[in-house]
């Protein structure tokens, strides 16, 4: 496949951008290319355990992007199958030697931000900005394509081992990677990559391995107290809301840890009701991030107890859900000699890094390559840079399509050993 | 107008409950009374100021619950008149002789509450159960319908001086009195009274003048920060969200005072938003209450001192709006003398007292008390006891129907001197 | 015994006040009294349980006090007595025929307030201020002195029953009376009386029960987390004083119980340090009031949840400690009645109510009389009013004497029978 | 100087070990070594500006460690001279030649630890175990002797320029230096130079100049308010306590900040009184640091808010000062260069490194490196390895004696030239 037409594929994807778990018209359109190209490929319950979803969408949800969908040309069978069964889809392809088992992961959902409607933005010029009120305002549509570019050069065979591009839903979040783990997408890899475009890195230059990104985990706590009349029994209430705001200030005041950097925030908080009634429920969501996994896990136990506590001094009861997670991993230097390698081989890589900072972000792509390399593996993720127009998830983003091709051809070479 | 016309009317108004500054089908029927009565009314600017409405409903609201009234019968040109001029409506009695000036206040609105839909609850049983969302879970069905079979029997003019029958709406929440007394409308009035049913008191005793009513304010306060990624830069957010926990929990804390009772309470708190973003809007709302009037003014200073030193505890900007106001009025021994009087020679008031506790709510009707005993008139709050087969606010709330001719049989006997 | 002998008494022990547990000197004048008087005392563990005395004195305390004690002319001997077994001290009479046992509770510690010292201040003229650096503040020398004279005038035994005067430490904290109890002083009690000189009611004046006292616990609350470096390793540490505010904060935030009266307060807050070590223990003290013993029991249940759930979220340890306790009770009506007789015949008493408040103030008498009330006795606290300068606990305060034999007429009449 | 003549000056500092600011045996040790060289002193008003230290010592503090050292041998009158002009000492060295003016920073202050008594603690053994409850845990005692080493060697005046060796009070709680700077010592110095033993490097390791040193700032905050009874009048008070509690709720949850490490603590909290009484005053010691002299600026900008707006939220007043200040400083490209020449020309310096971290903590001699550096001089802040025993201010830490001998050779070979 050729830049003009990964550029084609990225502007389709752009052009309809939808939220996580609710890619229809992209998984759609990624299932029709790959059978065109006659790669196989591995949806629903083997791709994706939608029962470990732990936020899942809601069923008005589903119609209402299920709706859009068929709108925009998706059979209402295939809609129908991936609203059920989810939207992963991961291309199997096989070489035609021996070799090791390679993972890709590439994400495909988009963002809830209202795309530039302003003349100078390149995808008005082009007539692909998104009208669905989400956005891919993180290049998830140029790593859709990257993948799908992939796999049409890589249908050949003429490489050793198997290659599974993984199409990941849901990365916005960190939600999508742990229910593909759950299926088992990376039992029996070898070699997980990522790649992610971007980071603040113009086209031109890559990244081998990311150092410096951050494990996350977003949660859900619920408070449920007692409602009652603030005037005339007041004492008979258990008031959620003032556990979820005790809570509010122990979160944000977690320590700092010497040996990671960490983040803690309390991001939203509800609690409906009326002036005077004593609140009987209060939700608050909330994050941790470190750069350590272990920090990582510390932070959240922390959390947890502010949670815990909170509820305790008011009578009431609390309840977490983790709703989105990602770790961090490291890249192995066996791997990342592949990368270099490869790097050096693609002459549109200008600067080729084997390892550094990339911002600080957070992908659960890392999941994925923790489980390998916990299963004796190796993985990297790597960033191809892109010199967009303005920052991530910003509403003027647009991924510089030059480094498409860059991609694939860096990913390529590594894949062909 | 007797008994059962005046049950007949307290049902109509209970079929269609309708919420505060929303009551077009309900008063609707108080004009077509009226006007088939015979008795001049006053609405629109002299009878409520719908500018000093501090949180007036959505136009989505009004649209909606003018529909509604138009499907019930009304006529739309009625409704739009009450959508734009307000749903307040006094009738004006002259008498036939010199006298004073009389104001009763009777309330129209009703409350969100889900009526009881089980076959032994009356409303069902007779067929005029609420079917709208909201309820008349508080009488006001009844005191609607005092307030015209009093304006019924009294427009013979058989009595001194004046009387002026206030229908007032969205007592709930307390906000309907102080934009009828910004229109002028306790202006020569030399007696106010309020009536109300129930309060927890058996058909046929009645309180002349109820003493340990709350005074209240309702407020919502919203912090205004800056919003920033949670982990790329969160020294670049203010907190919004924090300082609203935090000035939550120094409201809760406003100490009691030993010269008089009082109520905190927060009851609502809304940040919107992402786990991932240091979030740029928080929304509290609360209410103050005192059995004196100078307590509640200096528990909301207090108030607003905790909102506004959380505000700059963060780096926020606070604003406080009072969307809701009751004061607390004492009777007046020469109008207790009246009432006491009349209460005699209703044969179905068994018992009787002149001053008592009435278990401490809040209800604006006391501003309009206020305003006239300011302005050296004289004022007092009638409870007249209702044996009512649930409490006030609750589904299975019914006003005795017994209790109705009682409290106009009472009135009447107050007013024609 | 007569009005300037009851002065004279009340001088001495103004004199020399002295903090509660360590009236050392006070409790050593009473028993030479007594001893001359020939009348029998209880002193010791049937006394007092110190053993249950929730923060005894310290050993520095009871040196300094007992030195004080013997310079001012004890005898070692029974200082040290004192030191090792406490300062309560029971006058126990017997009557010459049948009748009821009566307690009668009167207080003798003082506070830390320092007296006054100019020339217009009573004890300064009358040569008797105190010296101690405490100061009898609340009229607790005028309430030993009622005792001394009642014992001696009932020594003639021309009563019926028995009377038993319970010389009670440590009422100031409400620290005294339950120990005493544990020691078993109020078996058998058949009628328990406690008087109070004072409570805002001129001389003259006497309420024979008090209606409206509070209940009230003195907590302290000690959180014992682990002290870490704050630079170095702050997540080694576990932050005790962040743990103590927030419970501070839930504290003063319990929720106003509408059926009774409430006061909540967090007087104290110590944790010692350097501010670059997160502090690894904090300490608060704090009380709960109520006018309902029941409700008193559910604020602290909910202040202790308070500070066990702060302590949980900071991963910290917590314990309470109730070292002061006092209840409510109410006068029994046929114990009133005698009260009332007898303050008919005292022709000094002007204004007698039997029922009435006082202001709200605590006492531990009320435990004494609960005590008895429980087993089936009557009780009843009894104000006998004092035109005193100043209000109790102010440095200028100071007992009008004249109200002294006012007391010990009343209480000599209600035992005579 | 030799080894053994420095070891035996760093055992007779250590046996002495005394407070910041109150070093007076210490210093006067100092004054005397250096009369004996001869060397030129400067001390006094040009030494340390006494008006300009936040938290100054108490009279008793003074009284007391003025005994201690006079009776260690100090002359009465020389004691009197540093309690009034303060214990800084300045050794003024002239080269033979024209050259740069280089300052040296010694801190000569210990630390409130009690110093291990085991028979296997080196200075047991030794016989030269602080006894003052003071103890040199943190080796400048070492410092003290290097910088009286490095005079006596450079009294030759074989070396260009001159030298100000600044012997500085105070260094723990980073108190001492900004005095000093207030004195003018920085005044004219082309080149300075800080030295420390430790930092968890091994002797005969040099780290030339410290990169990850954190700024800091010790603070002060106190609350006043209004006392009232908490039972009879609690609307009568303004809670000190309740507003350092939500102030420090508020400090502990500061942001992260994405650029820059930072740490944040609220080390002592201090409200007496009674549980009875709202508190009127409330204390707290809090900390802040940060990589960044610049963002440390804006966390204290943050928590002067923090503090400003707690004490508006319960109507009471707020003071905050800064008792102890320090900066990060950065080495200097050109200076690093001497400095690698000279630990050349060191034969025990085995391990040299020009920049690198120290393990984060925060020196004040960083403030005298950026006053010289914002001057156009340049500086650096040296690390001179030491196989101690236990960490830093432990109580069985021990500098190790063959890291004496290093730093003065390393410093000596700078200061030739």
């Amino acid at each position: 496949m050729h830049s003009d037409q990964i550029t084609a594929l990225r502007r389709r994807f752009h052009a309809h951008a939808e939220p996580g778990f609710l890619e229809y018209r992209t998984a759609s359109v990624i299932l029709a290319e790959l059978a065109g190209m006659g790669v196989p490929v591995t949806t629903g319950a083997d791709a994706i355990d939608v029962g470990s979803i732990a936020v899942p969408p809601t069923d008005a949800e589903k119609d209402e992007w299920g709706r859009r969908a068929v709108e925009a040309g998706s059979s209402p069978d295939e809609v129908a199958w991936f609203q059920e069964h989810g939207t992963a889809v991961i291309a199997e392809l096989a070489g035609n030697r021996e070799g090791p088992v390679w993972g890709l992961r590439v994400d495909i959902d988009a963002l809830p931000v209202d795309e530039e409607t302003a003349g100078d933005h390149a995808p008005v010029v082009g007539g692909f900005r998104s009208t669905t009120g989400y956005m891919h305002a993180c290049g998830h549509d140029g790593h859709a394509a990257i993948g799908l570019a992939l796999a049409d050069r890589l249908r050949d065979g003429n490489f050793p081992g198997r290659v599974r591009i993984l199409f990941q839903p849901a990365e916005e979040g960190v939600r999508g990677a742990q229910p593909m783990i759950d299926a088992g997408v990376t039992r029996g890899v070898d070699r997980m990559l990522a790649v992610h475009l971007g980071g603040d890195l113009p086209t031109g230059t890559v990244v081998g391995g990311v150092t410096d990104a951050m494990a996350t985990t977003k949660w859900t706590a619920r408070f449920d107290g007692e409602a009652a009349h603030a005037a005339a029994a007041p004492e008979k209430g258990r008031h959620a809301l003032a556990a979820a705001a005790q809570a509010t200030l122990a979160i944000l005041a977690l320590p700092r840890f010497a040996e990671a950097d960490t983040r803690v925030n309390v991001g939203t908080f509800h609690a409906d009701g009326s002036a005077n009634i004593i609140p009987a429920r209060a939700t608050i969501t909330y994050e941790t991030r470190s750069t350590s996994n272990t920090v990582l896990e510390e932070l959240n136990r922390r959390a947890e107890a502010a949670v815990q506590g909170a509820a305790q001094m008011y009578g009431v009861t609390a309840a977490t859900k983790a709703y989105g997670r990602a770790a961090v991993s490291q890249p192995d230097d066996a791997l990342l000699e592949d990368v270099t390698r490869a790097a050096a081989a693609v002459p549109a890589v200008e600067h080729f890094t084997p390892k550094g900072p990339s911002g600080g972000g957070s992908d659960d792509a890392h999941l994925l390559i923790n489980e390998v390399q916990q299963a004796g593996g190796l993985g990297t993720y790597i960033f191809v840079g892109a010199s967009n127009p303005a920052p991530h998830h910003h509403r003027r983003f647009d991924v510089d399509e030059a480094a498409l091709p860059i991609a694939v051809d860096l990913l390529e070479r590594i894949l062909r050993g």
